[in-house]
């Protein structure tokens, strides 16, 4: 404790205490509703009156992320966007993170604050302030568990159960990227795998990538939204892909669903990708996942107020059967019944 | 999604929803402040102007619990103490929790189920409701990390930075016995390393066995600093032990602290045990962690309120000194310095 140096230490002379200090001296409060971060047994917030809302996800090394290609700085930013993300989703504002992290002895320093780098650009991004976490040694790998806290007045929360007949299905953004982009990346390190001198061939691929190391959560739709004065009628994001979503949003409003293939949105790098490895794209998109956009439902009545939006896309409508959600192929006019739920 | 059957099923039968639901469905939520569980992308709390307390703890199998000697709902129940423990320690009242799960493929349905209701028995001994959490796979052992929720009127909350010169320190309980009972585990871990068929040999050892395997966060003294109308100046809960939780109160508050050897309360049993491994019980106090006793300072005007209680012990005084945290022995009338910051 008596150290002046400003030479880098190692994990071990750190400490959890010291290496907590190191990675948080430099993080300032923003956030009105902040009033304590990081220090004490808990951090203390103060909504004056609004709704707390909270999300957590957990991000396991070798499940969700592979250390071969996941450079740590996209990896710290991307584990807060999951978490923001699902604040969006219920067309609230992140304000708050806590962050724990088990981290195994192949992890350096310079690693660590590699992955923090990536945790406070989101924050930043985001606007929310790291109010506390838990650092603490693994036997294997690297586990993430952010839990993110967000606020909102009870009139602007939009839940997964408000959808009904004849509402308007829409997407933000294009969707089975993310999943492209991994797909490119488990090929490249299979290829490494066998010769490790070959240069990976990921020229020309860099959307999908990045939908995959750098994603982003939707914080304008919600901004946008808001300043259309649109409330969707239920809301979810995109992280386990738009079939699993769409079954999620049905199944607890109990209502169905007609979804067109045509109108599904696809980037056309996604749509190259998909094909180069003899991919259905359509099927990318439903199964995909890692996305993160914002899935919403709104009456029609408001149509006219979101058209004009290039960003977000029409894809279906709600409809009473049953629960059973279908997609109307593109080609040959059949129906498919994706879910039938009871 | 459409089965009726009533028989157990397979964690790959179930599914991740599969799962969540099944260990789920039967919570309910029981806090006023509670406006939305389990089931949507986030959580919904309403602490209607009351302050939010947040605070998060990790979990990892072969860093902080062994398998082979931690039975699952005890773990289960522990990883709720720990996290509650902490919203005492800042004189608040926990409400609410979130629970992520990585799981290897080693765990059944039922062992998960044995995990799971350790939660909810902590969850009902504490009064908290389970509001939402993530469950993921891992490739290696159990990760659980909680995010535990509570709340404080302003005037209420207990920091770690306001102890004083002449401020007294005041422990719950005793302190060592999770220590021991570690300890004693470990050994009968390697008896049966050697030996499988060997018996354990834990008799008239349940106190400090207890400690370990299943320890109580102190509900108990908040409620009666409470009625006693005593606002402690500083206070934290004993997790890595009492001379590191003494440093953080010291540091925080910018004191120092004069320790009375003689005043630490250490049970007979942890004492006994201590004694066999050949171990001095004070270091034992000092160091052992895992007691999740709370730790606080009280104004010399406050002391005529507290002395007759039994289960908390005076065990020394703030001092303004450089920060020195001095140890007074028993024996020998030697001051012995544990710390010093600058």
């Amino acid at each position: 404790m008596n150290s002046q140096s400003n030479q880098p230490k190692t994990l071990k002379e750190l400490g959890e205490f010291g290496l907590i200090n190191h990675l948080t001296i430099n993080l300032k409060n923003k956030q009105s509703s902040t009033e304590l971060g990081i220090g004490d047994d808990a951090a203390v917030i103060d909504y004056e009156n609004r709704k707390t809302v909270i999300t957590t996800d957990m991000l396991v090394e070798g499940v969700h992320f592979d250390m071969v290609f996941t450079p740590l700085k996209h990896l710290g930013y991307k584990a807060v966007v999951v978490n923001v993300s699902d604040i969006y989703a219920m067309n609230a504002q992140p304000r708050q993170i806590t962050i724990s992290l088990a981290l195994s002895s192949k992890y350096t320093l310079e690693a660590i604050e590699e992955l923090y780098a990536g945790f406070e650009l989101a924050a930043e991004q985001y606007g929310v302030d790291i109010i506390g976490g838990d650092t603490t040694t693994s036997p294997n790998g690297l586990v993430i568990s952010i839990t993110a806290i967000g606020e909102a007045k009870e009139e602007q929360l939009v839940y997964r159960t408000g959808a009904k007949d004849k509402d308007l299905l829409v997407v933000s953004g294009d969707l089975g990227g993310a999943y492209m982009g991994l797909t490119l990346l488990q090929r490249e390190k299979e290829v490494w795998k066998v010769n490790p001198n070959m240069q990976p061939d990921l020229d020309g691929n860099d959307y999908v990538l990045e939908r995959q190391l750098k994603p982003e959560a939707r914080k304008d739709v919600i901004q946008f939204l808001a300043q259309l004065g649109v409330k969707p009628t239920s809301m979810i994001d995109i992280s386990d892909g738009l079939s699993s979503e769409i079954f999620h949003l049905c199944k607890e409003s109990g209502v169905g669903c007609n979804l067109y293939e045509e109108k599904i949105p696809i980037d056309p790098t996604t749509h190259n990708v998909a094909r180069s490895f003899d991919l259905d794209p359509t099927v990318c998109a439903l199964s995909g996942g890692e996305d993160y956009e914002l899935l919403f439902t709104i009456s029609q009545n408001d149509y006219d107020k979101i058209k004009g939006n290039p960003h977000w896309t029409v894809i279906g409508h709600m409809r009473i059967s049953f629960y059973l959600v279908v997609i109307i192929l593109r080609n040959c006019k059949q129906q498919f019944v994706i879910f039938a739920t009871t």
